[in-house]
């Protein structure tokens, strides 16, 4: 079975914590502008801007689902810590890849990384679970199959959705950045997807 | 009732810290200046430690508005997380705002900015405890309803005066931040208000 | 007697961790350099290694000394949490004079601005353990007044030492740096002082 | 005994997390660049993405084996804080060494200062075990020393390897940077020494 978890979530929680106060480091206007140029500026800052909201619910969406993972999850093991490391890799790089986005939003480049990254994370998510309720065995208390079915579901539907937005980018990248940023919409509470699964099942999904 | 609230704390507590240190990354100056120059960089950089102190104050009283919430808040759920990720949005976006009126602290558009910040950040914190003891029912303990209200209306004082502040940059910039500046120490122990509200109620407010 | 001190030291861990990573920022190279100058541009970064050493470990002290206090500290109010609001600014706002003192190690204004943060933590640490034992009365068990007294002389000599190092800086700012960077030292276990105030009273001080 | 160990853990948690997140502040790319610009800088990135992986595993293996540790460490003394200290200090060092590597990854002075930050870490963490398990009396419950031994011989291996890569840079520095990023995969959990270890004892080395 392995050690306790906890620690494995404080680090976690501190590298989210971090990678989400990071991205406004994107944000930035440099002393000294008159005032027409200040303005000019501020304004065309709303790229990086709408960056910075939707990685933060992007990050948002998967500290959820990986803190949501762990109510059931009260142990780990080194593969598992190991499958950890894999995650919090690709949620420290996204400050980056927004940055890029944000930068260029009209470069095929930029929309494949921010996908790849975003996508990566969600399949090392998926991973996770089906680890820790497989192989692994990590996990305390009852959980029948339907309920860590749906847990899937919810993650390869995320995943799914960012393929397709990065496969609409060889039509038009701002197509592929609108369907990233719609994405964490469906996981807030008020969705239908959401509302559906919950439905389905308890309340910690 | 939904899960623990205690990692929420803890990416809550990480944001606020980082937010808290990043805010000195304004304060820069650089190498191979010649003493005259040197002097004269470092007495320029007043406007910006003024704006490290006022905004470190600031979330200082959000951070303390938040976790004292938490001495009756024991629960969460999907909705709370989400109110939560919003605040804590507006939390990490404070080092630019505060950037921007630092470095021109004349300009409408940074008071304008800095000020929307600020009194999102409390409109949320309102939200997220109107949403705890109502609807959401996280509550645990006996809690009665003047001690909530008086919780509100706390929040509800620096929205007000928030807005005032922003308000008044019409005729003055430097009002609305002198305004700004204020607003921490009425949150202090020994101000008026602080003792007002906890001779009515108990000590955790 | 107010709320559990956790989420307080929490906070102030997690200020802590970054204040001594940020240090790492003020060493920085840039690229496209020929053989020469990056030997050269390394060989001159020093100053700003030698100031990354020396603050990391005064982080060290005044962390160590904060948890230490936590040892008898268990209870937490608003007036102490405020006390602890400013004590982490000065912790905060150290990357800064650290920066300062290692591009202008010949400028007293460095020294003054980096004496002066040094010694306001210390002076708010000591005024945190007055409150915390006496007016606040936030300690829980048995504690003697001599070991009360004993760890406030510890506090103490350190601001004393430091103010000592700023006046030097007259006669020269070099003194002033070489004593900041002995500081530590006399802290470490080790230590002449650090021995003898053990002998004195228990393992906690 | 000392103290209780748990904070102590917070800290360190804590900077790994930031060392960890600042690695991606090297990926840098300004705005404003034409089309094949954009692209050719993007593909230039790739040493620093391979250093951002490489520093980021070597990051996760110090994290896991300080980690493991504390599954026998239960207290901490005051001699074992400032070992902390100093092990803390070498991993906050890394994002520098790890910048300097990717930057310029054909001068020796980047693969020794690299290869002495990591070696370094890996001293520490040595003395930081032998301290536990010896003098200072840190564990709880029982420990065989067959197990000490293996946990020793473990990190004793990496700095040993860590050393030989830094000697090679002598003849390629190339070769060095090959053997930096293959060390961890030794500490994987699917490599050979790994499960050779594991076979002797149990889960937790």
């Amino acid at each position: 079975m392995g050690t306790n978890s906890s620690r494995l979530e404080t680090l976690t929680d501190g590298i989210f914590a971090i990678a989400m106060t990071l991205l406004v480091l994107d944000l930035k206007i440099e002393g000294g502008f008159s005032h027409v140029k200040f303005i000019n500026t501020v304004r065309q800052l709303w790229p990086q801007f709408f960056a910075f909201v939707v990685s933060f619910m992007v990050l948002a969406v998967y500290w959820i689902g990986h803190h949501n993972q762990y109510f059931w999850i009260k142990h780990s093991d080194r593969i598992f810590i190991w499958i950890n490391v894999f995650f919090l890799m690709t949620i420290s790089f996204l400050p980056f890849s927004t940055s890029l986005i944000a930068s260029y939003p009209h470069e095929i480049y930029s929309v494949v990384i921010y996908g790849t990254n975003v996508s990566l994370a969600g399949i090392i998510l998926y991973i996770h679970w089906k680890y820790a309720v497989g192989k692994g065995n990590l996990v305390e208390g009852e959980l029948d199959r339907t309920l860590s079915k749906s847990i899937e579901n919810r993650i390869l539907l995320g995943i799914i959705f960012y393929m397709i937005a990065m496969g609409l980018s060889i039509f038009s990248t701002i197509l592929s950045i609108i369907m990233f940023a719609i994405l964490p919409f469906f996981y807030m509470p008020f969705s239908r997807i959401d509302k559906f699964l919950k439905e389905q099942h308890q309340e910690h999904i």
